[in-house]
């Protein structure tokens, strides 16, 4: 099977586990648990999840034991998703081809659903700690590792330096890599490490993991950039050219330049990967696939 | 010494933790530490933490073993105040004699540094367990406890049914009591049980601390229904009959009804505290102080 027919396999996996672990919609106060099932299940990539269950792959462990981290990282993106969308920030309209959650549910609906959202995630890393055995140490460390990919130090940070930098207009490298870490590194991080950090990996395989994570996500983001300013706008299901006038990869570095960076980092990701012993087939394939996707 | 200056010594310890555990204003990105610091540096009465550290000399544990988890309850607590105060819910430009802290940063960085600050929280109480040795189970249940106190069948699911039933006007007893239960007398409980999860205090003791909790918030927030209703604006600090037209427990009981269930509370409250063996005179005190305050 060729890489793209393997993840299309696992995201319908995923999604059904997304699904099955959120709250059910009938269950008061409903119009919350409505606007929660709208966030989640929209037919994202589910990119994050697949990357927990590849990284326990390479552990050596089987998926059943970090599928609630699995959910847990996709639903924090989930959550990020509908604040980054709301009027104060992004003021977005359409996600993945329908409207956005506050466009549906209203503005306070949408800011309460997405927090509501984020802390059923940390209640399944508790829950996937308790499940698994991990000792104090160890659960504290999943727990502090989520919140600080969210927090100040993370996608909030990301976000709000992006935010900054839409009102001053320029920017440069750094704080364009900033961003782009935060944003979407941070979480990568945390979608190959929490599993393991839960099951008691040894530190220099999540060492390495980190590294892997943090270099695709950075690589993601760029080809992101690229092709949101020369795809093709049926393909990848919003509108091309959203990002004119902000920073991008793109106009910062210039599209071969962005090319070539992306295709370093993607190659030192899968260096990265030499420190873990067991089978990591489906971490590399993604790192490829991340690469090369066309949306 | 009466009951109101051992508070006012407590809040004044309390304010130095608050401070103490907050990142600094200067980390990057700075605006967002500034707003946190905003919003929690504002001369709140700091009753949750001080629950937490009389929580744990019932117990019989110093309070520095609780002071983090102490600070991550106020921090919770603030960050619901910015999130209640945003255009899109109550719309409030004033809290404490201060402007709100979307009025002085804008809407966007008030809901980012609201969802940073409870990210933080969660990390103390993390951190927090691993100081005192935590198990597993132990650090889940109390990440748990938290998330839930503030997710969706909690202090969101309080707000969305609040911000609801403004629209629709009118209010039964049963919504009213979910409200107050969800957006005060959760995170009451687990100010009140948090230090002990960790600690690994007996499941009877923290049951008894539970009900003490609840009934103490509920009658918390009938009483601040009565001082709104009544009190001198001066002296609450806030703008009295800002809830006319809104359901609060005097348009639902009338006053003196509200006072009755309030008294009732407070001594339900104080003897659930006869499960505990430890030093329950500051449990005891707090619970009077909610019953007899005039701000």
């Amino acid at each position: 099977m060729d890489i793209a027919t393997v993840l299309e396999q696992e995201r319908r996996h995923v999604e059904e586990e997304l699904e099955r672990h959120l709250p059910d919609e009938g269950e008061y106060p409903e119009r919350i648990h409505e606007a929660i099932r709208y966030s989640v299940l929209n037919g994202g990539k589910r990119l994050r999840p697949i990357i927990t269950f590849a990284a326990a792959r390479a552990f050596g462990h089987d998926r059943a034991k970090v599928v609630k981290s699995a959910c847990s990282v996709e639903y924090v993106h989930c959550c990020s998703l509908v604040l980054d969308d709301l009027p104060s920030m992004d003021d977005a309209m359409m996600r993945r081809g329908k409207p956005t959650t506050h466009k549906i549910f209203g503005v306070a609906t949408g800011i309460l659903s997405a927090d509501a959202l984020l802390m059923h995630a940390f209640k399944l890393v508790a829950d996937n700690g308790v499940d698994v055995g991990a000792d104090g140490p160890s659960v504290a460390k999943a727990i502090r590792d989520l919140a600080t990919a969210v927090g100040s130090y993370g996608m909030v940070g990301g976000q709000h330096v992006d935010l900054e930098i839409g009102v001053r207009g320029n920017v440069d490298t750094e704080t364009l890599e900033y961003i782009q870490t935060r944003k979407t590194g941070a979480l990568f991080v945390v979608a190959a490490t929490l599993g393991g950090t839960l099951l008691g990996v040894a530190p220099e395989e999540l060492e390495g993991l980190r590294q892997y994570a943090g270099d695709l996500g950075l690589a993601y983001q760029i080809v992101d950039d690229i092709l949101d300013a020369e795809g093709d706008a049926g393909e990848i299901g919003k509108d091309v050219g959203k990002d004119v006038g902000k920073a991008t990869s793109v106009t910062v570095h210039g599209i071969e330049a962005a090319r070539e960076k992306a295709a370093r980092l993607i190659s030192q990701a899968r260096e990265a990967l030499g420190v873990l012993d067991g089978d990591t087939t489906a971490l590399d394939d993604i790192a490829l696939y991340c690469l090369n996707r066309s949306h």
